[in-house]
């Protein structure tokens, strides 16, 4: 999976977000399926299915395994996924234990597994961000709260509030958001380990043992496999875009607040044509990370018409959409707390 | 809030559900909407903010009360709101304790809560139908579970799995999504008042116990406003696409299966060119409804940007599209039924 | 196909138009069906395929034919397509001419050359109202143009600009929007003939003369099938989407100059709790519009992936969501009618 | 402006396009943005209003200017754009003539005049791409065209037809589109010109003429600015949705004919749970690339509501979609030819 402004040489400042893009990194991502197939060939091990030296040594890829990317690249173009030439590579450079690696298991395990390895750091990282952010919140109404500021509905003048007010509808959303991460990340990302069909069928009793254990290993929450159940990827696109929809109706409102007055934020953006103006461009690319994650989820909700045991089309279509909502939502929480940080003033006069 | 299809004269019986948009239709919006208005003036009239004998006449309107719905739909039209006018009708009905009515309020609460309180009711009948649907798998697993099935991934044959394997995919994303939406019903739908700008000037000390007496009566949860807060709306809509989803999968697979004869459908469709053709009307309509909540879903997600105290153009966006999620939900499960009661074989041969 | 908010007992005055929408009644549709019936029995029997007075009979049951509306509910919710039924009912009221109906057509042929005609007529509304705004806009600029407004770029005061300037900005994509509408209708609408599987099959060398002789009768233009070719319908619902989307710029102009005192609007919408506002609604619900289309075009180009020969399930996506796309574009022009007439001052001070 | 998977060191051999994504290059967009101040530069000489040894020099500037990226990626995350620092780069190499680069011209007009440039070329490419699948069609149309096929509606056997019928279902599209990208390349893609808030205030007289050589000079069309008229952009991103769109349909077709034995693919992707399989995996992303581009589309459409002379949160989300569907375009066309290329047969039997 991957990801798209985060890389980019000149809008990556703007619109990226480097600690969540990571996770979606070539290298980041091959360790986490690699993570996978350690923990597989353990669980495997302790059930008996396979030798424990060929564990070891399959744990013992970490260290030294070097990925020929050029070749994943090409294999992938004519695979449809990276595993089957991954597979050859690590077991080449497994030597003797080579048929042990990766046993009973198929290109989906590997990947949705390690994709949830990711998401768990990226859920992590949001929890943190989220916090931070309405500690700012607080920091903000702390200095700002009482004064006043004149309500809108439906872009009118409406009745006088406080700044707290406002405020106060801020960070509701965004505890709401933490709570929910944090109630996700408790819960446990579902391990993905189903074989060629969904059914083990290559581990026959030690099946659900082998998963159990797995699971464990990782970190993950044991469920039986969801090749083609979507609704968890779904679920998670959704939490993203929440959080970069909350974060957007404050950048339009300290845009909003910005032009009228109501808010003075330091360190604006420069104009080519105008050098007095201060536009209010995080404010804006709040706006911007919002509409962008609500076009997204529309994809991921699509994805899952996924037929049979398992889609190629719908699967890979997630792969096209997902980081880039994960970025997306990393971007909007490190630009709102610089927001947050460079309001100079809130409220009338 | 309206919805589309289930009032067609003749796509309703193909696309809609009568059980779950009736509570879209205006007079269960109007009753949903006065039931706010009574609450609110019992609430009121127990905190002594206004008369205990207005709070019965207000309470005597829903015997009595017929809204003039031409006058309604111009004033409308011209206020983007249905509340003032029909404030107003309410109040010429009540005569001389009319100031009593909606003390406090504004358009939003009584429609927002209005409108959370027939989403209860949605609630209530998708999960009787989940669990529905879930007695319907678990019967045809019985029937045909142990029948051979050619596993199928990425559009081709893999390896034989069973009727069962294929069964209990489907059925699990249904269990997880009854318990969500029992969840949610459980936790209880946010009650939703905030007055003009959502701070509730008007009712002073009184404002939270006049809140929470307000969800208790109603059965709603209560939580301060959430004027300017969606992502509830888009937790709701995320569900229906969801369940629209995970019943969009049964649908594609059940019409790949009656096109290889791995299934074997009753009561298909009529062709006008061909009347030799069984058509799977019911598996396509299930794909369709999927499609069509996955793209709606990315309208709610855009009204999050929803500036200031409230805004008019996201809400109104709101009310285009989530009635229409709701009754795509309702519908897919209808149809769902009716498609797996119509199931006659299962598996090769 | 069905449209939304226009049938409405309350909100069709909001957000419906009643000029497009009754293209999408059903009697309308039912109306748009015969007359492809009607102009292919006359084809067919210009070639000699079908007895002419059986054409003359097929012409006649305009006058009388009175459809069983709630069979034709019932039997599409069996068939997925009204026409099986339709035609039995048609047949039925024509006695001993019945089989030379709907000869060597199919379902498709006749809905999707009846929705043609009725987008006809959409266009034809939408091309003059489209210019009735272009003069309204040149109204205002002769009234306004010279008055000074601070142009704003990225919600800041950028250089001071005139009325004139910010109304050509409005006007010129109307223009082209004007003018694409109009070339459309100029070189006509698709007709769509291809029998049961596209091949005309039973018309055998006649085929693509009946199809020239019906495009003809019809004003419609003459091509071959495009059952399974849907590119015309993305197109039709951009240009729906590009005129919600060009008015929905002009509403958020003008809801912003209004908050910031550049603007009077006049007739603007009373609040529950705030009698002293006067929100500019129609302005916001050009926005609400805009988006609304915004989020459905993404389903009619997901319809394009649309199997063999026809799918069942795009093509009936299709009709869940074109028809409101044509309203909503329509309920565009005619409130940013009102707005523009409502204007009573443009310019600061 | 950027794209995603085309940059993915594994993902870019299965879902990108080298071709089209150079185009969205960093160097690339440099290059353009460089050859609008050239050209700009030249036209302004040429009408008086800079001395012809500035033009001279800031041409000189394509030889020798070596941007710093960098800072350019830090001005960009300050200033929401990468012309104040670009201009400022420029200048500091240009030495005395610094002042009459840019000289009337605003970050819009640079940076969408070169998006305009790069899309010519991509225009270009997809043309052409077009063209060669046509000829691929033509000549599987020569090798199977008489064979029999099972014409299928609405997912079952409907009558017999041949590849041929089928083959003209996919080539007529392809022909409309050729013909759409070969008319709006001649037409000419828009220049863009319109100082700091549209009204080229600082060229007084010159302003046209200027505007006028500068789209000759550059190969694009001649138009009034249109900084907050995004009606082209929806234009584009439409013509590739449909492009992708009409390239899904053929891979959801021949994904369906391999299956069902109709079609016989060569070089299917391998699995890496099952040796024996040949995913059609070709016809799987082409479907992908389809679904990917009807989301996005969404969100240009969603941009065209672009408040003022210019909105910062409108334009940027534009960058976020554009580039991925012109590669998604490109990719569609590069996967189709390949898959095309791969057939060895079509037809029963």
């Amino acid at each position: 999976m991957t990801a798209s402004v985060s890389d980019h040489p000149i809008l990556s400042g703007l619109l990226g977000d480097v600690e969540v893009s990571v996770q979606f990194s070539a290298a980041v991502e091959l360790q986490a399926m690699l993570a996978f197939e350690v923990a597989l060939a353990r669980a495997e091990a302790d059930e008996g299915l396979i030798p424990a030296d060929a564990a070891d040594a399959i744990a013992g890829l970490a260290e030294q395994f070097v990925a020929d990317l050029d070749a994943l690249n090409q294999a992938t173009a004519r695979d449809g996924v990276i595993i089957p030439e991954l597979v050859r590579q690590w077991r080449v450079a497994l030597g003797e234990h080579a048929s042990h690696l990766h046993y009973g298991a198929t290109s989906q395990d590997a990947i949705d597994s390690g994709l949830m390895l990711r998401l768990c750091e990226v859920l992590r990282i949001l929890a943190q961000r989220l916090g931070m952010l309405i500690h700012a919140l607080d920091a903000l109404a702390s200095r700002f709260g009482p004064q006043p500021l004149m309500g809108r509905t439906r872009m009118q003048a409406a009745i006088e509030i406080t700044v707290a007010d406002r405020i106060a509808s801020w960070r509701l959303p965004l505890v709401e958001l933490r709570d929910a991460v944090a109630a996700l990340s408790a819960a446990g990302l579902p391990v993905q380990f189903g074989g060629a069909a969904g059914t083990l069928e290559k581990l026959g009793p030690s099946a659900v043992p082998v998963r159990s254990r797995l699971a464990a290993a990782l970190g993950l929450a044991d469920r039986s496999q969801w090749h083609s159940q979507r609704g968890i990827i779904t679920e998670l696109g959704g939490l993203f875009a929440r959080i970069t929809g909350s974060l957007g109706k404050i950048g339009q409102d300290l845009a909003l607040m910005a032009d009228a007055g109501s808010a003075v934020l330091g360190g604006g953006g420069a104009s080519s044509a105008m050098p007095h103006k201060r536009n209010p461009v995080k404010a804006e690319v709040l706006v911007t990370l919002a509409r962008f994650n609500a076009v997204q989820i529309s994809g991921l909700h699509q994805a899952m018409v996924h037929e049979q045991e398992r889609s190629g089309a719908a699967w890979t279509l997630e792969w096209m959409l997902l980081p880039q909502m994960a970025v997306a939502a990393g971007a909007s929480t490190r630009i709102a707390a610089e927001l947050l940080g460079s309001v100079e003033q809130l409220g009338e006069g």
